[in-house]
């Protein structure tokens, strides 16, 4: 048993709250149980210097906490001034991810902006970030489609994360809350397509190893997470959920 | 006639969500019409290096808006590696005014962080900090006060900040949201006790100047809008309203 | 008594030597008492990338102090890496009460420079600074003018800025030294045109708060040093005198 | 046939060069082909401040590239003045890593400081990386115990890094060249012990996605390359190989 | 003949002005012809960290030009957040040219911080500042003796700095202006204690070289400039000349 | 006698290998003795923005230590976020020096990077840097020269750097080991051309002073061994040296 009760295969309480901001063209709240994360999509109508002339578009995403998200306060990065590697090893890594499954060329000249900023820390906040952050942008891209300054949904599939790990006594888990993720001697985050493809698989036995087996185990519990978070994000994208569907073909299920 | 239909002395709605974040010791989202803000306070069993063995306390503020809490996306500060001129005189006048306030020497040594995090912006997010920030302090001490880690609550009177202005027409303005304080001639923010003295005023004129009389109608209209704010901090502070109104002894009303 | 044996209403000596440092357009060593500070004016002939192409001119100013102006040494903010609060507050205030009495429209694309270094502080720094740029800013554009670069000087009213202030024993005072600022518990400082209208206020009761009474009495005090520093900008401006007057319309005396 | 002919489970040819630079306790120049790495492990007798007191040991991890390690010149991250994303998440790995096979109980308030510098790069510089400082660390504890400042040598298992990928044409091959890595839709790092357990697994498929039986494949071929680099590994460390089999108990061959 | 009619071996107009500004342990503007630089002397009662302990002393040293010191302004140091290579190559120039003639055994555990500001520049201003801040360092650690906090002045003889070089029609010059300075093919730093021994010698030829004949004559020239420059010192210093005189023994004249 | 029983004018075993790193247009590993430097220059096909539109070209350097180069590790400069006074005073003295023997309205609007990093250090790595930097340019540029991109070697004469000093026991010596040069009284870099004229000499007497005898005789120390290393680079460049002999016209010797 888990210390908040949860069987090893099951998710916390996941919600997607849409349009929490009014400015961005997608923004979203989204809770894994205490962890919450407002993703922001902005839609910028130019690309970074090394893509311009070449009608292909771009995603890049920031990521930051609020000083008081965790436990004991961290001191704010603007105030350092730098962001840690922590920070640009997650930012980098949700930008990845959504270029996976979003078509550049499809986007135009356009940057999309994302920001994942913690409001409250409780463990897996970059798969949440992930995850909500695909929902924002496809609310972002829905309105220019809607707006008819883009022609189709340029996204190609799903995209959604989740951690996996292995307890100190041994048990593979899926979505470690922060007591558990604190004590993990393995963990690893599943970035997934609706068709279980992986985009992109981050696995780390700090001071210890992992096998094969357990490897195997742990993919298995994230695909089962995969597949519930993507009904989650259907609900929240609305309208756009068969489009996605359809796009990305004959689905896993 | 304003254009969100407001008298020249309506606040806009105001809320005071407490408890809003889980970690803080004291954690309130206050929202001015469109703005909204998170307001956290930190206690940290130590004081910076000037205070230290004086048996005394502090209290400091740190204040940032998401990058696209605002129309259009600003560049978060961590990336730029520096906090801007405006960021930085905000903070200056948060932890200023609370410090108006609060009875360092009864604080110990300690320090109290304030987080003034804007998630939305509508105009006045400074004023909106400073009236959140001060019952986030207050719950925070008061939570000391119950754990008895602290034999009162230090607090000696309210604080509550508005804005006023004047807009092209010449109408002075209590509380002006964003569209009216890009076109306001003036702007002046009063921060005030419950006792109705002024903590901090800064009035400015950008390309423009305001007479004694202008001054006099602003100082009025800020009056009625912090009485209005009192009764709003009363509600969300609770059990504490009863203490702070007797220790700021005979208030104005 | 004051401890300099001052009057309440009394200013400091002041000079205003022109003509200090030779490469600047316009050039001013101002002293309050002890505190001397160079105001440089330099016009650059094009403006800052949000106003290109508008045909408008920008006033821009920065703010320092020798390390040892003080009584003791400051780090230097360059070696620092940083640039303080306190400069950033200071140098954003004389820049935006230059620009309410500089009509940018009719400067051309031009941004001017004003720098205020202190090579001797003793208390009034900001608004020493402010008197003095001023000063500096006419015999700038004044040699444009002269030089037929410009049609007629775009000064529409004089600059003139003083502390005022309320000593522990509750007594306003005008034009508070170092030693008296230390003390005092609410300090002010008012920024105003030559017609005795306001163009910013800054009223501060750090760890203390002040009273529409003790307010009027500073504004009052504030009023009559301006009148004499008005004075003595003028001598300083020579034949530009009469211009500024002659465009101010009705001055209040 | 790859465009160096190599098959597709063949390494370039590795090359390991002890005592190369003099300072240092451990120091190697690895070379995978035309990558070419100085590992160079440093020891310090005392923690960061985080570990003081608790009679355990630090490993931590920097990389470079000279600027002209590639084919076009990079600028100078110290020039820039500060480290970029890619840098921190490499040595953040290398770090990690390393942590995974000394037992930092058993190397006292001692902090190895590893320096990886790049002096040409053809892929894979990070593999390279701690497959050389992995040596480098082994020779510098080594000296340690030589001297009897440590009793026993504190390496619980081997530590190999290789990288494994797919092509366009959907093959997966084992260690990259550059002209591969830019090529490939699938680029994966593995970290392994000589027992074949994982430390660290690192895929990402950036613009595309890869199946369960890609990541099996691709497993499997790193699989394969351990093996041979641990020999190499155990000619470079000489006296210290049995050692460590020793201490790794059953390993996988 | 010269642009300014100066012989090759004049130096310009020089004037040493002590006590120049207030705060300051020793303070001096010295001015070569328009160049005029603020050096002050501060005595601070630790030293850096690599001293302590040991019962010695050191002097540091800091530059910079106000913005507008130049015929065009340059961006404040501060604000680019960084000190240029040029401002740190002259203030260790001066830094380690003090320590030349200061017993730093004899000052105790004190730094020296010696700031040297150019408010006005016309070539020759790291001389002129190595030739004010000697004056403002005796001045300073005479006013310790004085204090009897000092026993007897730590100073082991004169420092004095002056340009040379070598103008483009091959004639060898002293002390050069600005208008020479940028035109000379040769350029040289020479700073010369009273015995007329070397401290330190820089020559530069940019773009260009010189042989050891001009050498010699640029070396002599320096040495005419020297022997006048401590004849100025002399009279700024009053009451120590004689002690330094008598301290470094036998004068070369 | 000296520590490593050199003769007072003999140099270290000197070492030029040629094409030591394959990107770079020209690529060197010098040695002096235990002194180990990469030098690389590149050649990009544009110039800073003070020197666009006028036809030439521009050479600029940059000098870098691996952390453990030396006896104890040093931090690396792009984690402290800057570089450091001395190395910015090595890279301008290395691309000073260059600038004089480049004719560089010869090479085009091309700029030479030239990169010094030391790989292990003893002593003399500036001197060092700009001997082996002279070839890793020679090389480059004829390599454009061999491809047709230039018509002729832009280069006017051989250039050479070497230090000289001043023992303890008065002893002139040529070319310092770290051991001398950290109890040297007077440390001199002397930088030279094939005809034996000077490009840049700085000589420094840190906490000490020299006299005109010491200078001459540590000036013909130096031209000693400016003729072996000639011969050295006469080697290394091949095909080159004699272009350059006769460019240099009646050489020295």
């Amino acid at each position: 048993m888990r210390n908040d009760q949860r069987e090893v295969n099951e998710l916390r309480t996941v919600t997607i709250e849409t349009d929490y901001v009014k400015h961005p063209e997608g923004s979203v709240l989204i809770s894994f149980g205490d962890t919450k994360v407002i993703c922001n999509a902005s839609i910028e109508d130019r690309v970074p210097p090394f893509l311009r002339g070449q009608g292909k578009g771009w995603i890049t995403a920031e990521y930051a906490m609020l000083p008081r998200a965790t436990e004991s306060r961290n001191i704010r990065e603007s105030s350092k001034g730098k962001v840690s590697g922590r920070t640009m090893e997650i930012q980098r890594l949700i930008g990845r991810s959504l270029r996976a499954v979003v078509d550049l060329d499809k986007i135009g000249e356009r940057t999309i902006w994302v920001d994942c900023d913690v409001i409250q820390a409780d463990g897996g906040t970059r798969t949440a970030s992930i995850t909500g952050a695909f929902v924002a942008v496809v609310l972002a891209l829905g309105k220019l489609v809607n707006k008819k300054s883009m022609k189709e949904l340029p996204i190609t599939d799903y995209l959604t994360a989740i951690s996996v790990g292995v307890l100190p006594d041994g048990k593979e888990v899926l979505d470690l809350c922060y007591e558990e993720d604190s004590r993990a001697e393995v963990d690893m985050n599943v970035i997934m397509t609706g068709k279980g493809e992986f985009v992109e698989l981050q696995g780390t036995g700090e001071e210890a190893t992992f096998s094969m087996q357990q490897l195997q185990k742990m993919l298995s519990l994230a695909d089962e997470g995969v597949q519930e978070l993507i009904k989650l994000q259907e609900e929240a994208i609305g309208e756009w959920a068969d489009v996605i569907r359809a796009k990305a073909g004959a689905a896993k299920a």
